[in-house]
């Protein structure tokens, strides 16, 4: 095969410099060790902004290992995870894409919602989660065998599952699987309190809110308040937002259109303000 | 990676020049500006025409940032925003799309009607929201960090979702909201005279048959007159157009193909003059 | 940025050289002088036939501006608008698209049966229809300022809105309108005899029959017979056919291949004859 | 404008040598020349193999113009009628579409089962049926006038249309239209003997047949038999297969699969024989 | 026109060598060569794996003329028959799709299951099949005139059209037709004893089990047991395989999923061995 | 055709070099060998994970032909499979694609889950599954003779097919197929201790929560737990992870997301352990 292949030198763009912060909730850091430790393909379970992103980070920070992060779309096609010829004046070369990359660099590879992505997505990496451990790079003719420090992650919300998106059983079979949830009370005043400098009673009566809409969940709303929207309220008060008028515009506006349910949250901030 | 990136240099392009005319209906200004000082993404809700894209060149031109605008539009994929290769005499080379070259220079990017896009679009824009503040350019093999001064906006009409075009729950969480409405009537008529000389008299009556419409929404009409079919309306008036003409023209034929609906404003458009 | 830009220099193929023939019907000229004046986006309302096209011809040839007309479908793209890269031995450079031509060269621009296009033709065009006058060429990364000249004209075609394919409201409330529809009889008896030298007799036959197939509109007929199919009657029975032959011609048959209606408009034809 | 448009030099390709053998039913040779003469755009309407390209062509031949034929279908994009770029060794050049083609040298194009075509096709030739006479080439920014000797004919089958696919009323308003069916049994006779040397004892045979599964249509059958069928069973008789064996093979098995139709018809056939 | 045109030169690869074997089960082979002589187009109506094939193939090499096979399926386009623009280092140059091809060199050209096309295809090809015998290579400017020796076949399932997918009445008239079924006992033992080896006594055991699941279509079977799985059968039983344990692998498990179905089946196995 | 072929040399990629671990369940190895001694085409039926990858890897190793690979999904096209033109400085070069490369070097290839793809790929191997044994590379005029040692072999899920998705009767009768299920619990806890050194005692238990599982399929379950999940949650143990743990992260959470059925499967590894 004449042609060059260009892979990307700057594999150090994918290494975590710093630690992330990370509030372990669990035993999930050494459950998860275990399961890198036999390169078993992992799948972390849970809902939006509850801290999966955040752990796979300080994961791959905690393992020194580059971390390759792919948020998968309804668009998105198995070249743009395996790679695609271009062009240039010597005519066509081969570009790895990020799975290629990954497995070749011996990155951990993290398919973010791989749900959304096309069913084409999901069973080229099949190879890659079994004993095999190969990608076919069919378009070049080439059988890649995954570099030994590869390690395989995917997130998955199961409440956004419907009859027509969901994994396949086949594709299911191939991971062990982490569940994330919110964080309790206090480890979520914590860590409010540890990004924005918030004071602990102000940081309190946030999370006291959330609770409350994270019970309406299924009673018309679809997802609770995530820890990111609290942290976003508490930078607004830091900047001298009154505190009511930064749980409307980051708590309460974005979560929902429904007159009735925006009500209902707004008595809840008026009572713990 | 030997291949050439291609900037567009005039950035100075996107700075707004002088200070667009807004008329502020409460503390949005403020607001806007206590977000922007912590760069959280924010989302703008509100009718057509009622005054978000001014507000936006409004901030833009305050905060002294570049504005970058895009409408978006159900044919537009992720490669229309982030970038792709086009072909030059020596080969392939990479254009950044309009939100690279934002997040690159320090603009204000502004998504305009982003329900519109596909889903790869939206999901484009999470690492952008998020405390990790990249872009991951996947075609070209970079992981661009925006610039410090990088700030995402979305617009929002709630007025226009529908079971098949929503954002998902995950990507409203990214974003802190105002919401805009019509002007007051005092503001308004100060809006209308202040863009057409038109007098005092004549605006009112036409922000009094804007009032009738807005009244019929959901009982016949989508959405209300906007302030600038007023406007529209208030420009033919002083090029000579009986004024019962005009707000035919530019206030009853524009909204509706309803003949009911039509007697109804014009029998309001005779009431008032 | 370094790639050149090709524009067609041949603008004047765009000039209306001599004054189209056009019968005003009201006081359509100087409410579109007006708005024209203003520069306000025009809507022309109306069904087939009844004269968009020549009006907005003949006010092209009185403004003495270019016309630029974009037969709009629906799988024409934004790029069919804007512009696209094209390849010469040099590499790819930049092809305006016709409405960036009339943007640049200060024409009057046509989009006619806009409602036939996807979304993301009718959402390229909202810049230029707000006080921005902007186009985003966001795949050449300029922004664009439209002439002081151009002008942005949309035909619609009322009957023909669907729940599927209509204007959205937030493209409506960018125009004022016009509304358009068959000539009174004596414009129309006139039209027909000038164009085709027909003796006033049969024209006025011709007419009535054109009136009774418009009464049958929506008992069975989509559309009446426009001016146009009169006028190819006219011209027939000027080259020698007989009446009634030149009736069933280009009136009857290309309207209906329903037996019972042709029935009925034969009818019509024999008793006008 | 600098690039070079290459026109196929070989007009004399679509000029028709000798006369095409056309059995003329009524006057429509006659109204053919006068609406041609007043170059009035022509609906060919019948249904399948009754002789409508047979006539386009003698018409041709008559009138002594090229014919360019297009057979619609509904992957046939407006490019394909108008033209391209392609690239050869000096960059891109344009290529014209058969249409531009016909509307350059003044050929008459025959559009057939325009119906079949997407509705970006039929919008395209509007320009060239009203008194504009105009095809524009919205990629290459040309916009050509027609050829004086230019005529744009279709062909339309009514038995096909469906409430999914059907000519727009503002496309039928362009045309006048000529109606065909089978020839009566005589002209039919004198057609299948001047094609196949057949004797005219076995031609009214297979007319009688014939007429009988014309009657049929509607009642599970969805065309008769055509001409061209009879033809072809000529030719098998001509080629020594036995007359009832070369109904089966030519009449009957491509024209059902059903056992019933097929009994009906193959009785039909043994009683003729 | 100065591109080249680059045929395929190796036309021999298209003979077919050496007598195919076929069984004649009745007249086929005579009425095949009388419509051969009169190029009346030709559609083979049958089952799977009865024979069609096979019988055009013998054709080819009785004929002694090339055969050009093409299997339809519904992602081919009119591209993919008649040819395409592609590029080397001096520009694009034509290259003939295989229709074309067979067209120009006089080849037997056989579309398989030509029902699975999309109607590009098969509107393609009419042209081809009535008097004129072109093809209009549209993107090319080229009116083909076939080859005097041109033969256009296609294959035909019955049983397989729907609603959906069935040839046009339009297409369907510019074919004579044969139908081919399962062979007779007495033929389809000789087949099978020919092939394969296989003694005369089991062959006849395998036709009976074959005659059993013949008798089950449309009782829970879509398709009976095809001659080449018979052949496979014995192929296994002569490898030394077991009769049942053949029957099992290469007649019941291919045929259904259905645990009655294969019951059934297993004990018709079982009763004739 | 003077275009280079560039074929991949590196054949020996394809090679299975040592001994794949295979534990035989019946006499599926000699069957396999007498399809692969005649060629008759293999299906291998199956459910998830039951081992028929590893099977045919074994069996490419025994027979000592290189195995390609080929994992199916619906945005495979033909061209995926067969192979396509690319680009260099030299113009463009045909590159064959897997499906050609095996018919080229006598390879044994495995088309997997192959009711994932797409018709076209599906119809593409049908001249490959019959005597003929020809592939056709229509885009590059070639028809390849198979190498006599190539074998074709697919993948089939019975549980899997839909009423939109099944193969076509026409390809399923190219087929003799093999069946597969999960192993006997002495097989499949031999399997689990070889592959992790898990001890015998564990392991049983391991299989007994299986077994438990697999009896809910139908009942709520889509597919019984996998013995790649047995591995899995052995390899766990292994590490340390408590057994309960193990199984709930490699057992019950990759299975399900409903709470009954996960309440149960998790009292049926409390009961094991």
């Amino acid at each position: 095969m004449s042609q060059a292949v260009k892979t990307v030198s700057e594999d150090s763009q994918y290494i975590i410099a710093s630690e992330p912060y990370y509030q372990e909730a669990g035993d999930e850091i050494s459950l998860f060790q275990a399961a890198y430790d036999s390169r078993i393909p992992m799948m972390l379970k849970g809902p939006t902004g509850c801290g999966k992103t955040r752990f796979i980070e300080h994961m791959a920070w905690r393992l020194a290992r580059p971390l390759i992060t792919i948020s998968c779309h309804e668009d998105m096609t198995a070249s743009d995870l395996i790679g695609r010829y271009l062009l240039d004046a010597n005519g066509t070369y081969w570009q790895d894409g990020p799975l290629t990359t990954a497995a070749r660099i011996g990155a951990i590879c993290y398919l973010d919602e791989v749900v959304e992505a096309r069913q084409d997505t999901t069973v080229a990496i099949h190879s890659l989660t079994d004993y095999r451990r190969t990608l076919s790079l069919e378009k070049k003719g080439e059988l890649l065998n995954a570099h030994e420090d590869f390690h395989l992650v995917i997130s998955y919300n199961p409440g956004y599952q419907t009859l027509m998106k969901d994994l396949k059983t086949s594709t299911k079979q191939r991971f062990a699987a982490l569940e994330f949830s919110y964080p309790d009370a206090e480890t979520e005043a914590t860590i409010v309190c540890h990004e924005t400098g918030l004071d602990r009673d102000t940081a309190d009566r946030l999370i006291q809110i959330a609770k409350h809409a994270r019970n309406l969940v299924g009673h018309g709303l679809n997802e609770g308040i995530s820890t990111r929207l609290l942290v976003y309220t508490a930078q607004l008060i830091q900047k001298g937002i009154p505190a009511v008028t930064a749980c409307q515009m980051a708590l309460v506006r974005p979560l929902s259109d429904d007159a009735d349910m925006r009500d209902t949250l707004e008595a809840t901030v008026q009572g713990c303000f």
